[in-house]
């Protein structure tokens, strides 16, 4: 047995799942394939951090579209518990008409559009009839029961409502979705645009019954009880997510075909309409992150790279939040956030050109299949060799992969730090710049 | 086969984990002692809100402690990659030097001091050596196998730490936890007490290798990475969770055995002595919820409470944000939050001795096991019988068990409605009530 089957049991026991003491046959082909997708890539599929990932993300991909497996009606109907409400002459509550709303309920989806994780804050309403409520927590198993399918969130936000009309026959159900999708690393306008983010965010809602009327009045106590988060009717739409606006290039067959393997091992339909061009939008993704050669990059940026700075060290000079779209080796899925240099120099604040090139390189070291302890590293080398031996670099990055496998940890986040020359010796050179780090929003 | 029995393998899926086909045994210890718990507090165990929770208790509790069962070595093991380092003479990054950070990651644990759940964000730094990192989210994965076992905040942090630190191997590892504590609702102190609030804060750290001196500069880089969360090296204490200092009572003996059965099905010795006086302090806590008949505590409250109104019906009056404490009777977990009551009435700032009438009355409703629909109905009709018949209630709560068993949905909140008279009919009335309502901090 080798070192990758010994492996096998131990990430399923990571994983938080297991399906069984053998791989399925499913998981095979998603690992097949992504073998296809890393060699397209330009990738050594036999190097350390890539050799599990073919199983890893595998693994991911039907851990995160389990939902297509579970069934609404296990899950309702043993938490359906009878509660007196009042006569409806005298009002609305209890088991009888009082609203009732879960709020904040995080989960994350794989988009059938480009088949990229992307996250849903979800509120839940409905208003009990019949004298019976259901457990509060089942609103939130039966929503992530649809949210782990591709999807796409108009449908997600309807799949939900229906399902919990039909299963607990209340007189209506809310659904309200808040999404945010990454956005793609387009060069033309997103990367030098500093106001740019890494997601976009949309809002989605679905009624039944009483709230089958977007102009009910009942839709006005819901949202009320929303207030905070940006939230009313207002702000709604249901164009669909970031992706389907992204500019589409050609793809290797190959590459597209392994794509297709992967949607039909989740048990879907590659030719249904909405997963028609998924594996064009994946691929041109991924293929952002094609591995390139660093000398024929660099050459040009390092002679030119002087920025108009004197060597003389004087103060140190910062800039900060250079942002980064990068994707994990070990996961195949995106992660971005801010980038922050810290150096010795003659003036502290930088000219725009010199800002243009550090943004450049950090994009360079980014575009690529990457860990976020090599990318600080790799800027910091590279910076040095521009800026001098003193030279410190923070990146602060959200993973997806920390949110959409078994661990969901929404709201985490990670720094890494590189400390050359100066910073790696002086506790106060390092304090000072750490201070100038803005909060990461 | 009865109904309970059919259903066994439905709240398996519910709880996202399978034991196998058949009941432990440990888990039907655990049901058996619950019972006992159910009837010490005057419960109908036979009722259908109750009827299921000893196994709702059973299997949460031991999903809860599941990390007794489990081994970091095999977490750890299986993702170690080799990356780069820098020449120390050079500066240090990567696999060599580099500070890596993953922050804000949400846990919850049960106290071993009063067997209750608490929250815990954890921050995990290390600094690798011999060329080689950990995959990011094998932090998160071990902190929740010492996360799921009963804990004290102190030793949780020291096990995550050392624990990591022998199984990486790095040049040293902190660990910072920020822990939210359940507060005990003392009648004598908090419960009148308008700025109490539901939750005691308290951060604890710890550090090995390089962190072992918590004067090392390392910690100051650390800190500066956790900006903004509150945290220096200064607010950390080791002094443990509040409910140490909480008052005891006796108990009954059939009682506290029951609770050191459940302690012992956990895989734990309740004569450890750090577990002697949990059984005493979890029925402190638990005997506040004792069921007390409803006529023989209100009688006085409605003779006596006409608050100085007259009933004349003018405006909407509001008297928001009266805390309340409960138990929710599906999951024998606390839930606690917020009552806002909105009636009509001549004046709109209600009288303190109102306030407080009504103060008595929410927490009335809420130290007994309770269901928040039921709650929020219960106030409503008490309320109106003092106040008139139009008569709004909304309940914001969070709830113990939507953290604290399978779906661990940290964030969330919760809030219910009963509508009475007017306020069921008029959506202007509820529009302007809801309106006041402050945001649930």
């Amino acid at each position: 047995m080798g070192a990758l089957d010994e492996c096998y049991y131990n990430v399923e026991l990571q994983n938080g799942v297991s399906f069984g003491d053998c791989i399925e046959p499913e998981t095979m082909v998603i690992e097949d394939s992504v073998r296809v997708l890393l060699q397209g890539l330009g990738e050594d599929i036999n190097r350390e951090g890539l050799r599990k990932t073919p199983l890893r993300v595998a693994k991911a991909l039907r851990e995160g579209t389990r939902g297509y497996n579970q069934n609404v009606k296990d899950i309702v109907s043993c938490a359906l518990f009878p509660e007196a409400g009042l006569e409806s002459k005298v009002g609305h509550a209890g088991g009888a008409g009082g609203l009732v709303i879960v709020r904040d309920l995080d989960f994350f989806s794989y988009c059938e559009s480009c088949l990229l994780p992307f996250q849903v804050k979800c509120h839940i309403g409905y208003i009990p009839s019949g004298q019976r409520v259901v457990g509060l927590s089942k609103l939130s198993r039966v929503a992530d029961v649809f949210a782990k399918r591709l999807q796409d969130p108009d449908r997600l936000a309807n799949e939900i409502c229906a399902s919990l009309q039909q299963s607990i026959k209340p007189a209506g159900v809310a659904v309200v979705l808040q999404c945010s999708h990454i956005d793609f690393p387009d060069f033309q306008s997103a990367i030098f645009d500093p106001n740019h983010q890494g997601w976009v965010k949309t809002s989605f809602k679905s009624g039944s019954g009483v709230f089958n009327d977007d102009k009910a009045d009942v839709w006005t106590d819901f949202f009320s009880l929303l207030k905070f988060r940006n939230l009313n009717a207002g702000v709604m739409n249901s164009r669909g997510l970031i992706c389907k606006s992204w500019k589409m290039g050609s793809s290797d067959p190959a590459m597209l075909s392994a794509v297709s393997s992967i949607i039909c091992s989740l048990g879907e339909d590659p030719s249904r309409k909405e997963l028609l061009e998924t594996p064009t939008r994946f691929l041109n993704w991924l293929m952002y992150f094609k591995n390139c050669k660093l000398d024929m990059k660099l050459n040009g940026f390092v002679r030119n790279g002087n920025f108009g700075l004197s060597v003389e060290e004087q103060h140190i000079c910062s800039v900060v939040n250079l942002p980064f779209w990068s994707q994990c080796e070990h996961h195949l899925l995106p992660f971005h956030g801010v980038v922050h240099i810290g150096y010795y120099g003659s003036n502290r604040v930088i000219n725009p050109v010199g800002k243009s090139l550090l943004q450049s390189l950090v994009h360079f070291y980014g575009f690529k299949l990457q860990v976020q302890e090599r990318l600080t590293r790799q800027i910091a080398e590279s910076v040095s060799s521009v800026l001098g031996e003193d030279v410190m670099v923070v990146v602060e990055a959200n993973h997806t992969c920390m949110i959409s496998r078994g661990i969901e940890k929404f709201g985490s986040s990670t720094a890494t730090i590189a400390v050359l020359g100066k910073f790696s010796t002086d506790p106060t050179a390092r304090a000072k710049f750490l201070q100038v780090i803005p909060n990461m929003s």
